[in-house]
């Protein structure tokens, strides 16, 4: 089966499936999301216009039985950031559109008539149904109507009403293996499905299979590649407590941005930290361990139960409670939680919209620490759309303009995540540069920052953070194009094993002869190409800044204010 | 008595008269906030923070008996469109700056603490005080109560509850002779007064006194000078009915913005004309015509009364009377007479806001052509700060954000006012290209393209808009800083002896030898000074740009689009 792009115009309703072109085709994932939006998306155009396009692509080696390889990337102009965007999740999806030989399915255009529609996805192609059944549910119900409807197995890629309503905040989220949700969070590309009225996408599994040209050699690098996965400290770390565990380890690096941005530490970390999130799972009959995707071996997902040991929320992450946490002052996780499955239900970025209710509370709209009233304007207000729900739902920035507040924590408009870049410097070049706005995934320097992986650059001083961001912007640029989870990264930057593995296994899988060198420059490549967009939709090195409280307010308990000169960051650049 | 440069800063509360440095001696008005501003503002900062600076500037000829030279220019970076602004308004304070001696009133910092403030202005300085009384009114209640408590005399400067809320749409707002309100409107300044905690500025009339180096000249050059603009056809029908005389014409050149853009013809044209409102006010017993300042020779402001014969409204302008009649279908103009009175008194613009209605019309927020509750809304919760009331109170991108609508006709985040650039093409290249976003005033076309004046271009094709818009910029940028109201412009353009006129009263004012070409190089460098500002802001010639849709939809009844190329654009700064 040779993997085709599946498209999908939603002007005119019609469907085709295109062969591959040659300058698409090493490409996957991250990288041939925006290899397209870049081929063919006018930079400048509205994001939620009939110009801009949605591009869903699994990477290379989803679909294989290589660990981990279950990401599924989605591109476009992004409604938030007016950057190019690509977001990428677990989920089932991924590995069922390479079973289906779909490279890409690239969704354009505009309906011209008020109606929603569902796109479905087999081996021979996609095509287009109208919708009315559950238009304006939220996740949780579609994808149980869904399972019913069609088959437990197959994938589903869906918006709930955030999605629907276009806020900047929005994500796509994919069905997990049990019904869960993981969510293509950051950049509100659940806006662009619903601009372009697309409410759900269905996967066939079909009986397709992915070619594999040297299946021994492919089997035999995935075996020592899924062993220097499970061999890390940090992983084991993941496997435990989930990514959760980095509340405390931030905490006291002094660098968990709390009460929005004021203090580098929290008072009531230990009452959301990944060690009592763990007890009380156990306690009430959760699971600890939880895969998002068959094939992972780390398992950093769980299942977090409620009082009376019933499912609260899955894929309970750190950032979403730090920010729901320490940014908001919230120490009850059971607030914590319920906002995460709230906001996961309405599919919508549980970041963005958690540093939204912070600067919120800050402008006075709620208290700091009330975490009930978060969840009630979350479920009444965001899911509704109400005035106050559409400010908080279109993220940090809109909330910041709306209330003419100063103190913005958004980089290109997208809310900074769960470290603050004046106690962990390496982070804030990746803030500032990264392509995408404030996305501590586009180079997470916390690993050698924080983490002692791959070396060690001390958080507080200015030395080697550049070049520590650079690397690990164009590393992380390729890893989002193999379709593995990010979480490979620690094995990679520590075991000489893994990402000589995981070339082995592109190799075995095309039937090339890729060296590290060729996966470097792909990273290099793919953020050159996404830089490019940015510039031509208006963006300048002035865009790559921090926002001025940053530089001028005095992070405790360290003290210190985001130091780098505007000249010093620009030299990210100067690899191109 | 010798101008000075008062400056008020509000961090550590103090005050100083300082000596007007060299290079800012030539300038006034606009010309004089753009310097400043552009030589003590950081181009990056927030426009809301501690870096901004709000200045105020009489214009050059400002206090003297010069006709029509009552323009209180002020200036700050824009907290709607990020760029360098000016707006500059009718009233009594510009004329009392001068006499004070005060050249320009810088006010710079944020308090520390949470207290609101006034700046008490007189020849002796400005002096800072507490204020708790009028905090939370609006401009009508602060202009009744200060009467009372200061003097009937004293210029008032003011901000209402919009500017309290920092809301982009906020005007700062100046009293008239009668106690009606003139508005500094476009570009949200009204907020960085707010920022700054400042509620109102009053101004000492004293007994101070524009020294003039050649008075006898002065005078006679006036007297030619006001003879010219009372001769000008034009400016008779402003005279008769007001800027509102425009509504039947522009309707008949098909570019009158209906609809929210989609149509250039308003069937309801009649019901809101400058014909109908004279023959209203006449029959209510109101002033068909009133000046907006002493001095003022063509006085196109009006007092328009209820069906009661109380007055609902003043200073009626038509870019207001389009905006919330055609823009929005609304028909009836003692609704948006209401309007207007409401914007006024909470000090909001009401371009900007009624933009902002038609947009949110097109969301579906409320039905197009329902003017009560667009007065409802403005009422209830734009005053009161509820979350749609601060979504429509920032703006049109304010609406188009958090109702993710692509219609959204703003250029640099600023509505674009009565004229649709693709029905009046000249118009449109200074919308793109003026260095504070859409903005009619900084360039007005309209006169030659549709009114005949200074020549003829045709609205409907391209050629020589790019150059009409250029010079008219420049020449008005040299008039905002004489202190002289716009409409001279007319007269100028057509009168030979108009221009030589205004020249010869800088020459007897100052005792200086200006020519026609120094007053052109003037503007040419304001427009360069601004420019400037905005580069280094961040902003590009992408920005320089209109919205996607006059490029591609079709405008009735010509059926015309925007058809201007990106390079076509970018020629207008050929000049620098």
């Amino acid at each position: 089966m040779t993997d085709k792009i599946f498209r999908v115009n939603m002007t005119d309703l019609t469907t085709s499936v295109e062969t591959v072109p040659e300058a698409w085709a090493g490409h996957g994932g991250r990288g041939l999301t925006s290899t397209i939006v870049a081929a063919e998306v006018e930079p400048t155009c509205h994001p939620l216009g009939p110009n801009n396009k949605l591009v869903f692509a699994p990477g290379l080696l989803s679909g294989t039985v290589a660990a981990n390889s279950g990401r599924l990337s989605m591109g476009a102009k992004s409604p938030l950031t007016g950057t190019i965007k690509e977001a990428n999740a677990g989920g089932t999806a991924a590995q069922l559109f390479a079973r289906c030989g779909c490279k890409a399915l690239i969704v354009e255009g505009l309906p011209k008539e008020d109606k929603w529609y569902s796109i479905s996805l087999s081996s021979a192609g996609a095509t287009l149904n109208e919708e009315s059944e559950l238009i304006g549910k939220g996740n949780f119900e579609i994808i149980k109507t869904l399972t019913d409807r069609v088959d437990p197995k197959f994938g589903i890629i869906t918006i709930g009403q955030a999605g629907e309503m276009k806020l900047s905040g929005a994500n796509i989220s994919v069905k997990d293996p049990d019904g869960n949700i993981r969510s293509g969070g950051r950049g509100g590309l659940g806006a662009v499905m619903g601009s372009k009225k697309v409410k759900f996408i269905t996967v066939d599994p079909g009986d397709g299979k992915v070619e594999i040209a040297d299946p021994e050699k492919f089997k035999a690098a995935n075996r020592t590649f899924a062993k220097s996965l499970v061999d890390h400290p940090v992983t084991q770390s993941l496997a435990q407590y989930g990514t959760n565990v980095l509340v405390n380890v931030i905490n006291e690096s002094g660098g968990l941005p709390t009460r929005n941005f004021t203090q580098g530490q929290f008072e009531g970390h230990d009452k959301i930290s990944g060690e009592t999130m763990f007890d009380l799972i156990e306690e009430r009959g959760g699971k600890p361990k939880h895969n998002c995707h068959a094939g992972c071996v780390i398992q950093c997902s769980q299942i977090y139960n409620d009082l009376k040991g019933n499912k609260l929320t899955s894929g309970f992450e750190y950032e979403s409670i730090w920010a729901m946490g320490a940014d908001c002052c919230v120490e009850n996780l059971d607030h914590i939680a319920e906002a995460d499955a709230i906001m996961d239900d309405i599919g919508i970025d549980s970041i963005e919209t958690s540093v939204a209710m912070a600067v919120a509370m800050e402008a006075g709209v709620l208290a700091f620490g009330d975490g009930a009233e978060a969840c009630r304007i979350l479920r009444e207000e965001v899911t509704n759309g109400t005035g106050l729900g559409r400010i908080i739902g279109n993220g940090a920035e809109s909330v910041g303009k709306a209330y003419g507040m100063t103190r913005v924590p958004v980089v290109k408009g997208q809310g900074i995540p769960a470290y603050d870049p004046r106690a962990i410097k390496g982070i804030g070049i990746t803030y500032a540069t990264s392509t995408q706005g404030a996305d501590h995934t586009m180079g997470y320097t916390i690993a050698t920052n924080i983490l002692g992986v791959g070396g060690s650059v001390d958080p507080l001083t200015k030395e080697g953070q550049v070049e520590l961001s650079r690397n690990l912007q164009i590393a992380t640029a390729a890893i989002d194009s193999t379709g593995m989870c990010l979480f490979i990264a620690f094995a990679a930057l520590d075991n000489e094993e893994c990402l000589p593995a995981v070339i082995d296994m592109l190799n075995a899988r095309f039937g090339i002869e890729l060296t590290a060198d060729d996966v470097t420059n792909l990273g290099k490549h793919i953020l050159e190409t996404e830089h490019t967009f940015n510039l031509k939709a208006g963006f300048t090195n002035l865009d790559d800044r921090l926002p001025e409280f940053f530089y001028n307010e005095p992070l405790p308990p360290h003290n210190v204010v985001f130091d780098f000169t505007g000249k010093e960051i620009d030299t990210f650049w100067d690899f191109q």
